[in-house]
């Protein structure tokens, strides 16, 4: 019996529509049956997660449990979530299913630590993210060194990803703040640049960003497809 | 209430990818929470439509039932299917649900009649769709003119469908098959093209296609934004 996969989503929507068609292009099928089962909740009554780590936002549990229950009685074999954020709450939700989670920020760091050994990462990401020590204690159980944004930096991050990728608006908007912390941050030793928010590849791609980078919603479109006992065609 | 949209998928996978992506894309919405709720099942194990209606493949109906009882046990609001030939089978979907199941068709025909007024379309759609004379009965009712392939013309454009976008190859795979099609069409008199089967939009993108178009993966996504109230924002 073939295994299903299902999508928490809406965190962002555009970064959903990502990671389902990343799924899709990188299965290796040759026709509409060959493909794998996909759930999708793509529910954009999530409360905002940076917000609810950092600033006593409304706390999105509740709704991502809601969307849970569905994906499980949809009959997924496996969930994910395409938001690096909402990772802060994945060992809450592990708790609350027999289903497994996979989680991005894991299959994120291993795939740093097979493609870039012995190099230095640099961790885009929200403040959520960065605070929360989430892509820090990955990285660090894989062994791969890191850098994260000076402060500055991670205001400029924050305004191409809220002003820019989830407002539906275009690279212009946010061309010089993404370039400036890529800069910066390859002037102080950072050889690759993990896209660590969902809206980060997005930009990376209307931006044409020539570094090397590692994609988390690819790298965990990957690990879904393998679970499900499928192989990968690389995209 | 915010009225939510399901999303009868995986006819095939690629086009739901894309018919998701185009409702986020056209929802006039500023941040993630001022987006649509979309439930998606992306069925791949539903039998091939065309090979259902014209020869005597497998019955496609009992999987799409199974995902359309998904979709209203997740609680969607209306439902939408991305691929035009399984409309084939839409009046006997209507008839099993309470839940309003809008047209792909008729939101294209619609929108050939207020966008191209007194012009004649091509369509151009899968062996099952034509000859079930799907498109025919819809365009008539908005009293649009259209011509429809040769045989010859069909057999290509079957090939640009399966053996192109279905089957993962870029376009270069199906390049002079489609521009034959639309070459030949052209110099029959038609003036702009329905992209009639979900493959054809994502192939014409792949192809930069010159022409003018209706794109009814677009059209779904406009109608399904409206219905639950939503503005759309042109892409």
């Amino acid at each position: 019996m073939k295994k299903s996969i299902g999508i928490l989503g809406g965190m962002g929507p555009l970064a959903t529509a990502d990671l389902f068609r990343k799924i899709v292009l990188m299965t290796d099928a040759a026709r509409d049956n060959d493909h794998i089962r996909i759930y999708i909740d793509d529910n954009a009554s999530i409360p905002d997660r940076t917000a609810a780590i950092l600033s006593g936002g409304a706390d999105p549990l509740p709704a991502m449990t809601e969307s849970l229950r569905k994906l499980e009685s949809c009959g997924a074999d496996c969930v994910i979530m395409p938001c690096n954020t909402a990772h802060y709450f994945l060992p809450r939700l592990q708790a609350l299913t027999e289903i497994p989670f996979l989680s991005m920020l894991e299959a994120t760091a291993k795939a740093c630590a097979a493609r870039f050994p012995g190099k230095t990462a640099a961790v885009l990401a929200t403040k959520g993210t960065l605070s929360a020590g989430l892509y820090q204690a990955a990285l660090k159980k894989e062994g791969v060194s890191f850098l994260i944004p000076e402060d500055a930096e991670q205001d400029a991050l924050m305004r191409v990803i809220y002003d820019g990728v989830k407002a539906g608006k275009g690279p212009d908007t946010y061309r010089a703040d993404m370039l400036s912390v890529v800069e910066a941050l390859t002037a102080r030793g950072a050889d690759y640049f993990i896209l660590g928010c969902t809206e980060l590849p997005l930009a990376a791609q209307a931006l044409s960003l020539p570094q090397p980078t590692v994609d988390p919603t690819a790298e965990l479109a990957k690990a879904a497809i393998r679970f499900c006992g499928y192989s990968v065609k690389d995209l």
